[in-house]
């Protein structure tokens, strides 16, 4: 090999170590701000709301088959409360609060980072509706920022189900936020769902693009 | 030159290339978390506390002769209010507001990321004091992020005044935040300051040690 060749080689498996995602013209996902928002049982809901309750579907989300209710609900902590937290809907087996870290020092608690469905040393608040109050033991979680997409998509971007990469956000005060975990189901739409704080500390408005880092 | 010196010399190249800045043990920098405060004039003071009030220091902050005091305020904006925002002194020649963006929803206005003193198309809040109310027209912004350090410090970190730099954060919530400007002076002390919105993105504790990124 002439000292050309070598360079070329290096230089082209350089490019290849900073390669971004197969298919980069798909490397563009949306973001979906999530603000503080719970997810109840049918049992909570009707303790919250009354026998035989059922939520009103207001606003479809992205995620298919999910969408915002018109019911509102106080959920409140050691040391404050928080009035109008949105239902989401439909009612799961099991109800789950998921609030930013910022509102966690507000209510005086400390709930885990954690994906949804996980309630692993979860917090606890009480969340008083229109009908009654439910004391939420371990139901409480900062969750974890992910990102949905299809199994095709999944394929396109190069990762897979349950993976952690780091995410790529331009902008005034843009940056890099690691631990992003990929989920994917075909039942899924491509969005990357951040919290408040994440979106605020990094400038970053609902529906901005951000983008997957290629893998060290 | 033979292909092994070539390597070397490229392996050598590239090295340099991801550096670290120069003296990396020092490549450490602890981070002060900042909560929304304000800065009063001696005028915006009088109006608020009263004719000749000057500020009770109660804790020293950690750039020399600053300190919060005694007195807080309440901030209020056209959808929301704050109480007991801290005063930090000593009394500065212009007053100015400093919150996070998340505050800036609460309060229903739209401050620009800013650097200290920079009040170009600042925001504007009503303060409310025990004595008396001011409107602060333009004196509202959500801070940019920065760096305090001494002259000595900066060669040791090898930037200057001015710069923009990314900053590495390890942990649950690590990543790297861009846009971050070193500020150079012999009164400073060594110290990263955040906003509660960044921290909490970020999974940062008052104290952690941040390290800038080497230059791309």
């Amino acid at each position: 090999m002439t000292n050309e060749q070598l360079v070329k080689q290096l230089i082209r498996l350089l490019n290849e170590k900073n390669a971004i995602p197969s298919d980069s013209i798909k490397n563009a996902i949306p973001v979906g701000i999530s603000n503080r928002h719970i997810h109840l049982s049918q049992q909570d809901l009707e303790s919250l709301f009354g026998e035989g309750y059922g939520l009103t579907p207001i606003k479809e989300l992205k995620q298919p088959g999910q969408y915002a209710a018109k019911e509102t609900v106080l959920i409140a902590g050691p040391k404050g409360t928080f009035e109008k937290v949105r239902v989401l809907g439909p009612v799961r087996p099991v109800s789950q609060i998921e609030i930013s870290k910022s509102d966690s020092f507000t209510l005086g608690i400390k709930p885990p980072v954690r994906e949804s469905g996980d309630l692993t040393n979860a917090a606890t608040l009480t969340v008083i509706g229109p009908f009654g109050s439910v004391i939420m033991e371990k139901k409480v979680i900062i969750a974890k920022r992910h990102i949905h997409m299809t199994p095709i998509e999944a394929e396109q971007l190069n990762v897979i189900d349950r993976q952690l990469v780091s995410i790529r956000v331009e902008g005034e005060r843009g940056g890099t936020l690691d631990e992003v975990v990929i989920r994917v189901s075909d039942q899924f739409r491509l969005e990357c769902h951040l919290d408040m704080d994440e979106a605020n500390a990094l400038g970053i408005s609902n529906n901005q693009m951000i983008t997957i880092m290629p893998k060290k």
